[in-house]
């Protein structure tokens, strides 16, 4: 099934107590689209860069076969730039500088050719604009969608009403518990599910997801990792490699709900296990089954 | 098998934002005999208290058909006693007050009767007092260690000193960072096991538990619970729960080690619902064994 992925395009630079990159390729549309891209081909991008955007960033989305009909390059402006760096325990980052850039002005336009895609998965922007991609969307199958503190703390309010028209809604366990308003996450699962999304997905970091429906909740475990690199884009990757088993399956029952989650977290493990995108660059359909099945053993109990 | 416990007896007073309680039975040995009681009995148990210890208390680990040969009662003392305030969100609590009483002075003598019990589970106290316990022992076959950051602040060679003598050491997701100095959890678990115990469990509360060995990596997931009345004593209820599965079984093979995880969480989850011991007051065979299920639903995936 075609998917459809909206979000950011970036030059990230990144500080970590084991390395640092300038001007990476990042972004939230790009992490999703890659993981997605190991799922189904091609993955439809909407997003906006400047006429500094690299070369090698289109090579990179060319490699992924990702469809790049719907990016505008704005030639005289300049990609979204983000900077930040993260604590010894990578738990924590500190943002240094945030340039919007082109971004300040994006407006996602839905080529004709992306109106019918099945899955749309909505990287973490600006309710409205997430909205406004809804808008122009002819009844996709399955909308899924990621935000973040920065839009919860400015605008709830406007978040609130794009969450109504979401399926499936990915966050962190500090954002959920900010959105509802709720210190216990089981919680606060259940006052998201009244805001909206039928399916709500906690990501807990080294502690795993939580997935909860009203007739399911699952507890999927983090994969052990004792060298993670650089945890930019582990939720994004989450997302798409989530969203990309979702749509080569086209099953939405619960038990294929949990394989998605196992999917994502597994695209997650890559991702952080190498800087920016580089750990997204290589992968086999048989490392990630490998991988899946590792997280089976993890978690796996005998009666 | 036989299961030996040594640890506090002492009277709590907490406050949780759901109400609070006064000189209420507690105390590390009382959770964790209490738990293993719903697996073995008698199960054996050697501490102190005062003369103001009040006979609701003996009665309840009578009703557990706990063995209190080795209970020393100092009648001119003062039972422990210890006063906490739980946050809001419940995973976060103040020390109050903490009166030693009778406790100073604690040696664990260990009747003749106790010295050849198989499985010994050592509450949280003085490593220095650990280490006594085992000296009485005649070849244990497994020795379970609970221990806090003030043991790893105050007495880290004394601790090291008793890991030494550990299978089966389980702690606190901080506690294991402060005693690895290692933010990365299967890293700190790869640090203790070099301190002596060959099986690490981690604890990390709402986050579920982490069991590593040599060979091992399991996550077990958290119960999922919107009403959590106290937390006090859940550690120790799941050290209980998960000495008495082992002792029961007899069987200390990996599959085993993570059903004692499962059976280790479902009597902390069981202990939290209510205030104090209430929650392991009443329970029935049928009913953890139902939790169990209920833990293998949670986390249960198929390929």
């Amino acid at each position: 099934m075609s998917v459809l992925v909206v979000g950011s395009l970036a030059l990230d630079s990144i500080e970590t107590p084991f390395g640092s990159a300038k001007d990476a390729l990042g972004g939230s549309a790009v992490y999703i689209a890659a993981a997605a891209s190991y799922f189904v081909n091609p993955v439809r991008l909407v997003g906006v860069v400047g006429g500094d955007f690299p070369s090698n960033g289109l090579a990179f989305l060319e490699e992924r076969k990702i469809d790049v009909e719907g990016l505008q390059v704005i030639a005289e402006g300049k990609t979204f730039r983000w900077s930040g760096r993260y604590h010894y325990d990578l738990n924590e980052r500190d943002s240094l500088s945030t340039d919007l850039n082109v971004f300040e002005k994006f407006d996602p336009l839905i080529p004709e050719g992306y109106r019918k895609s099945s899955f749309v998965c909505l990287g973490n922007i600006d309710p409205v604009l997430q909205r406004r991609v809804l808008d122009q969307m002819e009844k996709p199958r399955v909308v899924i969608c990621d935000t973040m503190n920065y839009w919860i703390e400015r605008k709830k309010k406007e978040l609130q009403d794009t969450l109504r028209f979401i399926k499936i809604l990915i966050l962190n366990d500090s954002e959920a518990r900010l959105l509802s308003r709720e210190p216990n996450l089981i919680r606060a699962g259940r006052v998201i599910r009244s805001m909206g999304p039928s399916v709500v997905i906690i990501k807990k970091g080294e502690h795993g997801a939580l997935m909860m429906t009203d007739t399911l909740t699952f507890s999927a475990p983090a994969y052990p990792m004792e060298n993670i690199f650089d945890p930019t884009g582990a939720g994004d990757s989450f997302a798409g490699g989530f969203t990309g088993w979702l749509a080569r399956s086209d099953d939405l029952s619960e038990p294929n709900l949990k394989r998605a989650v196992i999917y994502g977290s597994a695209l997650a493990s890559f991702c952080v296990e190498k800087f920016g995108v580089e750990g997204l660059r290589d992968l086999t359909y048989l490392q990630i089954q490998d991988r899946y099945r590792e997280f089976r053993e993890l978690s796996r109990f005998e009666d």
